[in-house]
């Protein structure tokens, strides 16, 4: 296992040095699940229960979180984003699934401004909808898939990752 | 079921008016666990191996994304925090969970700041160590208790939620 | 003419001290005006012709700028605000009305929270729509009521007011 | 009339994907217009009756307001600007008017960006003056001038615009 | 010597719990000296042969920056000061002095945001600065004086203080 | 001497147009001194008996904090960093050095950056010592050596400059 790049070698933390990477177009896509009681997933979906769009948002606030990241993470770089997308989907009766798509040219990865983009938007409905249903949990953040740069293209395995 | 307080009559959100709260000492604290290989997680535990301390790291990025969270969640209320504390304990050989504990003298409660400081504490700990483990997963970030406020004392119960 | 109290005896600008001032609730409610073409304001409004909902994030947008007022206005004290609202109307067929009213418990007054609040939704509303009306105005951004200081209340008088 | 971009197939709000776009020279000039009693402009105008600089503090701030554009607009892009002015005139005895010039190289315009920074140092010269003249108003936040991109050269019609 | 309160037995950081501290009055002054060539200086001072005024920006810098303070200083507690004010003065004819007083009525001193307000004036007047004299050094920034508190009155000593 | 290239003809600050520079690789480093009690000083470097690490923690805030610079230095260009270190040393029993590297690939150079990565370390260090020794001082944050951009390599003589 290789030692991580984030300190030198007596230790110190730092921000990388990225200045000899070329600028290459760099995606990644990020996903949250929150579960909750279906009663409260139902009150999220049907607009007029809720009165109004819990969802939307969440989308907008994890769209300003994720230019934030380099303000939230130490050891992030700050990146001029291209692009930051959020799509929500209900893959059970007690779940929202949010899926982060986000993209720059740069010399670095943007791993962490789509993880940090599905984390503020899953706080936010946690947030919006905590005085009906306390115990949801957001579960399984995690990133899916990465394109760009010299580690070449990733994408989650869903057989052999512990999750 | 009640409504969702972030929403008046019509449908627009709003920050809910706390002014006629009485200013009580309110606590909450939450947890995350981050899953990884247990290469990585003897990495982060013996550090002489990784040569620095991504856990010191990802508490200060804790303590300090917790005096961010109403910059980042949109309808809380800026609070002044008397107190912020995060801790890292080892339930599993490939796991790490974060705790955070969060208290104010306020009208509103802390659970978003408690919230949001494990949850960007495990960020943190992706970023140091996406290098070597890409798919980490950030699992089960939840409230674990609350305390003050009219809503009384909430501890989570481990037998009836669904986590 | 009384001076500006911003600036000391020696013409220093200073964060004035409120300190000696008692705490006491604080309302302000400031407006803007949008003025744009008639089809733009019908695709605002049809919620399906424009797919999204501009309002919405324009309100959230300003929720959260008032939020960052003391971070804007380089004088402005930072206060711990207990609610902010924002409601949109349609005066005219060519223009959104946004009002705004914040409110806290403090040792000064809100007016600068809500004015930011009014007018960082109005510049989002510009934002969203700019790529099909560029030549949209925000109009008449000024405070309508006050409340709260020794200042006493104040209501905008519309016949004597200049605007 | 076309559709509004911020807005995917289904809705969603998102921040536009320009990647695909050149990284060009982007200008924009943006103007805005604060009426006040005219004792208020001639204290302004008069530094040694006001005793400070008001517009230079309106100026500052406006400044760093544009640099704060990403964080205040949700759907911005994060941009790297190479040059922000602004400037002041006096076209009534009644009124300040404020014009910012910003300037970028990326793929994507700075219009936010100069409206940002007239509205901000506008709300500025509203603080340093409230004081005295609670009833100022701030008129007419407009784009005058835009050049660089696909959409081309805009220039704001004295004639044909409403305002 | 006592043990430093950020850390707790454990050796973890944290913001200190000050919950159960009584809300007082709390002061702080603090100071810094920026040392240049006697031309820059006599450049800062001569606002005309200037064109612009270098120590006003840099209040107006210190003042935004004191208020920045807990987003800086990773376990300060956020503070909703009350009064900050900076003022120049020239102790020799080859430097800046720089006196910064904040106020706060909270349950934790104001020592950082008065140090901030110093450090970022001076920044300021560095980069003001900086094309026509780069080796300006910006000397003793150091705490005058603070009142309120348990710890009691502080003033700097000048005889016995090392500096 | 040349004027100050932050004011333009009429005294008006302004954010310096660099556009019409190339990008090039920028680099500064900038140092800065903490005095303090030399029992201070074996608290910090005795980690045992300080419980945690003082300096690491500062330099977290040194390397956020050189990411924050364009939010508080008011003129300064927001800029993508691709680099930044910071160093400890101990020339003498009572006295911590810090110093940063910078590095961009930008039109301006990074010495803001560097220099307020110095500084939030040391105000860092400060802060988390200042409940044993309220008495340290700041001394002589300076640029050390600049490179890249047309003003060519900068190296501070030790024996000409003033401190």
């Amino acid at each position: 296992m290789s030692s991580l790049s984030h300190f030198d070698e007596s230790g110190a933390s730092r921000m990388v040095d990225v200045g000899a990477k070329p600028e290459t177009e760099r995606i990644a896509r990020a996903s949250a699940v929150v579960r909750m009681e279906p009663a409260t997933l139902t009150l999220i979906r049907d607009k007029r229960m809720s009165k109004g769009d819990v969802l939307e948002i969440a989308r907008i606030a994890g769209i300003m979180g994720a230019k934030k990241t380099p303000d939230l993470i130490p050891l992030c770089h700050p990146l001029a984003l291209t692009s930051v997308k959020i799509l929500f989907s209900f893959p059970t009766e007690d779940s929202v699934r949010i899926e982060a798509i986000a993209k720059v040219f740069a010399r670095t990865g943007v791993e962490m401004e789509a993880l940090t983009a599905v984390t503020v938007a899953a706080l936010t409905v946690y947030d919006m909808c905590k005085a009906v249903d306390r115990a949801m949990v957001i579960e399984s953040v995690r990133l899916e898939e990465k394109e760009g740069g010299k580690s070449g293209h990733f994408i989650r395995d869903p057989e052999t990752s512990p999750n």
